[in-house]
């Protein structure tokens, strides 16, 4: 019974490093679900072949430029109104597999949360190249983690495929974009619906 | 410096009998921008003519199934969080010429805004046909309004020229889907929005 309720009160939390409102769901959800008593279960997965799925060659935001235009500023307005730093990254969407691998493997590591903010910031706030091994080596190190060895983890075989699995499941359950929640079987996509996805949970 | 002062504290409100999220907007905008004394500026446009420049035949929600189908249970979720009435209508999207016309005759005119409204709740909670002319003189009479002058009106060479104008004005000025509000040059997409732009609106 104990194991049932607890795995009714939380959230899951399907994300992409190269996505930007993934960037504000990462920086908010920990105090949000906090707050409720919610457990957040990470679960990175490649945006890629889901768009590649529904046609698109890359982000929708590149194949509808006055959706991308629009995107933009509204991030900007955004992170204004989350006390959010922001920075137009150069690059985008930005090469995210390295940092996905490592994340991939970081699930159940109580580290998965600081990590994920801090690809995050790279990203979105330092206009930095998060695919390059040597920015997610430095995160790591920042974090007081062993970079080289999880950097070679990142890289095994089962790394890889738990990332593709996941992201074959992602599909199968209906997501279509980042960030997407799940309380059970209850989808709610964009940054826009965290506050209900957690809502939802916590009722459970 | 009171007619500038006005005009900035106005809220444009672009949206679509067809759209369902233009449907939580209609039913929301009005008391919201009258607890900020901001002035609700009605602009019907056509969604179709711009879906089809982005290279869509019909609604991205029918392109996009699985979009479609998260859609459907979101606007489902969305009218209870909003103490708001819903029925998926059996059609979607419904043609909406003939309103559409109705209310591009009517921006001026002080029964807008039931007049959306009671559209709104014909397709959304009705499952009723908006764009057969039944369905909207029976609108027109229930506001106590000349029906057969106004449908007549709706079919006068130039209101179907001024819908027309106002949404090419939409996809000049970067609209790509409903509801957008505009508070000055500043767009917003999407009901989740209104209250932001509401805001911006009453700063200004």
């Amino acid at each position: 019974m104990t194991t049932e309720t607890h795995a009714r009160r939380e959230l899951e939390f399907w994300f992409e490093f190269a996505s930007t409102y993934s960037y504000l769901s990462v920086m908010r959800i920990e105090p949000l679900a906090a707050s409720r008593g919610v457990t957040v279960v990470h679960r990175p997965f490649l945006l890629g072949p889901i768009f590649r799925e529904a046609g698109w060659s890359t982000s929708p935001f590149l194949v509808y430029p006055q959706k991308g235009a629009y995107m933009w500023r509204d991030m900007e307005r955004q992170c204004k109104k989350f006390g959010l730093s922001w920075r137009q990254p150069t690059g985008f969407p930005r090469n995210s597999l390295l940092p996905m691998r490592v994340a991939t493997l970081g699930v159940d590591q109580p580290w998965i949360s600081d990590f994920c903010k801090a690809i995050m910031l790279e990203n979105f706030t330092q206009d930095a190249d998060i695919g390059a091994e040597a920015c997610v080596a430095a995160v790591l190190e920042r974090l007081g983690l062993p970079a080289a060895q999880i950097l070679d983890a990142a890289r095994f075989e089962s790394t890889k495929l738990a990332l593709r699995s996941r992201t074959d499941l992602a599909r199968s359950r209906g997501v279509f974009g980042a960030p997407t929640f799940f309380v059970g079987d209850e989808m709610f996509w964009g940054n826009d619906r965290l506050e209900d996805a957690i809502e939802l949970a916590d009722a459970r």
